[in-house]
């Protein structure tokens, strides 16, 4: 499926980028996707393709691979003349100067990976970040104000089990010490702050956005779905992140023997567990929202025992929060009612559906004068090939926009797939990418230079 | 629930019954269930009630319960001044004298347990026996042959995960090594044959019918179904046992992440393994068998990701073997049609299905000798109130149904409950399904000395 389209070499022919109404940049345009394939060394693994960038990444938080990707991402921001800031959380904060003193426009997103993870998701977006640093010296562009890149530690709680936990952190929405005491999942636990400092990234920055600001957060990041492959657009204006809710959901039937026991007489708790799955999905569909069963154990799991205890996660996203209330209420509803219905035989006991709250998200909506700044960018540089979305997934950004003004961009993912070894974006994708950031971080610091924030 | 009525002592009025045509035997009312209730304490565990025998067994093969249950086993054949073999699989007859030389008639069953097991399964069978041989004694009635009580080794195949294992090898249906290499599913495994040794029950008698053979072999045990209990029955002339097949079912779709992913671009594995599911019990109720999904698992197993693959085991059972393979075969055709339909949108990939043979059993039709021995027992002992049925469990009895004859007698479960410390059958139950095997073997063994078999 490897088209030459895709080969990095063919967007050399854009070279030269009108990138504000100020401003022309000369770009390089290989000297990021040949950083992401570079520092994918740090952790490459699984192969899915014949070329040898075909691998994903397995770089969990705070790992020696995770310290080399770091050491080389400290080394570059040194070569970019960076003031470098390392908070207490781990998170690095690369800032180059600019004309005026102020506080830094902000770009981050995070260099560790799921265990099974690609290249592409949270290394696109630091890695983004500093190639418009490198974009600005070959071009001895001075912004107006200083722009920091961001490496947040462990966004995606697949080591340390907590997602976006350092920019939450810093975004004063958990307590330094819960972060610093999250245990990993490893065979022997250890918490996330021993592990900073055996990693020598336990810095001294205070991880707060109060003793640390950014006067604004971009991040860029692969869909990480199928919504603009499918349109054949080229760049997402990402507007907010939709709500979700997450619940264990446990059906209690009766165990017995699988041969002595006629169907009449059960109370077969997987059977009703499928049942309000698939209504469960029927009630998602309704609402226009998602819902999915991601995670499923049961007991006493014997080959020929009937059994008695379903236990299910219940994952449920609209980008509106009162749909997902409005969702979760009525699963509630008729699980309950296909659990007391039952298999519908007089013979069988009553089944019992429990319900607990794991974790809930409200919607976020980003700042409008981040969205339109994304937007109009987009569409100077691809108009009619980019649309307005609503992430499904969370991100850091979801814990800046609390405290600064916040918006993302998008680029395609093939096939809507990521967490995978198989997660892809073209060259051209990345590149069309990194020149929207671009454009967005300059004309946000214009905006701010002439005082229209 | 407790009932008065079902305390063993209001059967004290049973004392004598008339037995056979021949003899009258005064049997004691409470020493069988005595000795089911003491013998309990070897592995005694799951507390299900207020009284001291209201706890299930955990007595796995070969652990020290299993030895001291063994060793007080041999201690009662020795005080009934029984010939004690130990075979190669740790099997133990113990062979009541009879006036004539001859074959033993059997009565065997297991004294081990599921981990949450009752204390009924298989040690009713087991200690039934020895009543029988005690009553004998007591009431010094020398039989026409020699009589048999038979503790089959990890019939349960909850430690060695393969059950029926020993009388299987007796039964000449596995091989010897084969047997005695069986790992346990311990933390540290250690072999069938390690153990046997460890504990003192590596016996050196052929296991072998051909060189230890049985005349015939009854056992009785408690139904664990609820067909007695709702049909108001208290015997169960066992005719057979049904037929299985088992499979592994496997459904493959694609892991996508459940914020980003569109409802209808998913090929999510789950959504289809429960379709299949609720479709799978469908065919069964309409062919009149049964089929249990007892273990289920999925990959990635993670809260926010559309589950790409779902295995799980499918256990199908039918009187009839021609009857399993229909609902087996109507399963593969319907399951196919499930997963290429998928979800109905032109967005998702297709899914596969995969079918792995696990396990097949055959029907098995007991000897009509054996069975209409049974039959008649019941029908002196308790006339309208007992009926013919087909195990739906696998018992030892199977494994010697294909070297003797062989039938089985079963008693009432209440709710049909077992593999489960609440596994319960009255005082009065346990006595009568006593006296109806005493009845079988004197009948049988009056048969046999009238050459009427």
């Amino acid at each position: 499926m490897y088209k030459m389209v895709e080969d990095s070499r063919a967007v050399q022919k854009q070279l030269q980028v009108i990138m504000s109404k100020y401003s022309t940049l000369t770009i390089n345009p290989n000297r990021l996707i040949d950083a992401i394939h570079s520092t994918a060394k740090w952790g490459a693994k699984g192969v899915w393709g014949p070329k040898p960038t075909d691998t994903g990444v397995c770089r969990l938080a705070l790992s020696d691979f995770d310290k080399q990707v770091r050491d080389w991402f400290i080394g570059e921001l040194g070569l970019l003349k960076c003031q470098i800031k390392i908070d207490q959380m781990g998170n690095i904060f690369g800032i180059y100067p600019g004309k005026n003193p102020g506080l830094p426009t902000g770009i981050g997103s995070h260099l560790d990976t799921q265990p099974n993870g690609g290249r592409y998701d949270g290394i696109y977006g630091v890695l983004s970040g500093l190639e418009v640093l490198k974009t600005f010296q070959d071009n001895n562009y001075v912004p107006n104000y200083p722009i920091a890149v961001v490496n947040w530690t462990n966004e995606e709680g697949a080591r340390f089990p907590q997602s976006i936990i350092s920019s939450s952190v810093w975004a004063g929405l958990v307590p330094l010490q819960h972060g610093l005491n999250l245990k990993s999942l490893d065979d022997i636990p250890v918490t996330l702050g021993d592990e900073l400092v055996r990693i020598g990234y336990n810095g001294t920055t205070p991880a707060s956005y109060k003793e640390n600001p950014l006067a604004a957060h971009f991040e860029i990041h692969i869909e990480q779905g199928p919504v603009l492959q499918n349109e054949q657009k080229e760049i997402g204006v990402v507007t907010g992140v939709q709500a979700y809710e997450w619940n264990r959901v446990t059906i209690k039937g009766q165990s017995a023997h699988a041969g002595t026991t006629p169907m009449n007489t059960r109370s077969d708790a997987l059977q009703i567990a499928s049942m309000c799955i698939l209504k469960g999905i029927e009630i998602a569909n309704a609402h226009g929202g998602c819902c999915t069963v991601g995670t499923l154990s049961l007991e006493p799991s014997s080959v020929n025992v009937i059994p008695h205890l379903v236990s299910f996660t219940y994952d449920v996203r609209h980008p509106d929060s009162e749909v997902v209330k409005a969702i979760v209420k009525e699963s509630k509803t008729e699980f309950e009612k296909i659990a007391i219905r039952g298999i519908g035989s007089p013979l069988a006991k009553l089944l019992a559906v429990e319900w607990e709250l794991m974790q809930t998200s409200p919607t976020v909506k980003f700042n409008e004068t981040c969205v339109s700044t994304v937007k109009q960018a987009a569409s100077d540089i691809f108009p009619g090939k980019f649309r307005e979305i609503v992430s499904g997934a969370g991100h850091d950004s979801v814990s800046t926009s609390y405290v600064c003004p916040t918006s993302m961009i998008f680029i395609p993912s093939r096939d809507g797939l990521s967490h995978t070894p198989e997660e892809y974006s073209t060259p051209e994708q990345i590149s069309n990418g990194f020149q929207v950031l671009l454009k967005t971080i300059m004309a946000y610091d214009e905006k701010r230079a002439n005082n229209e924030i």
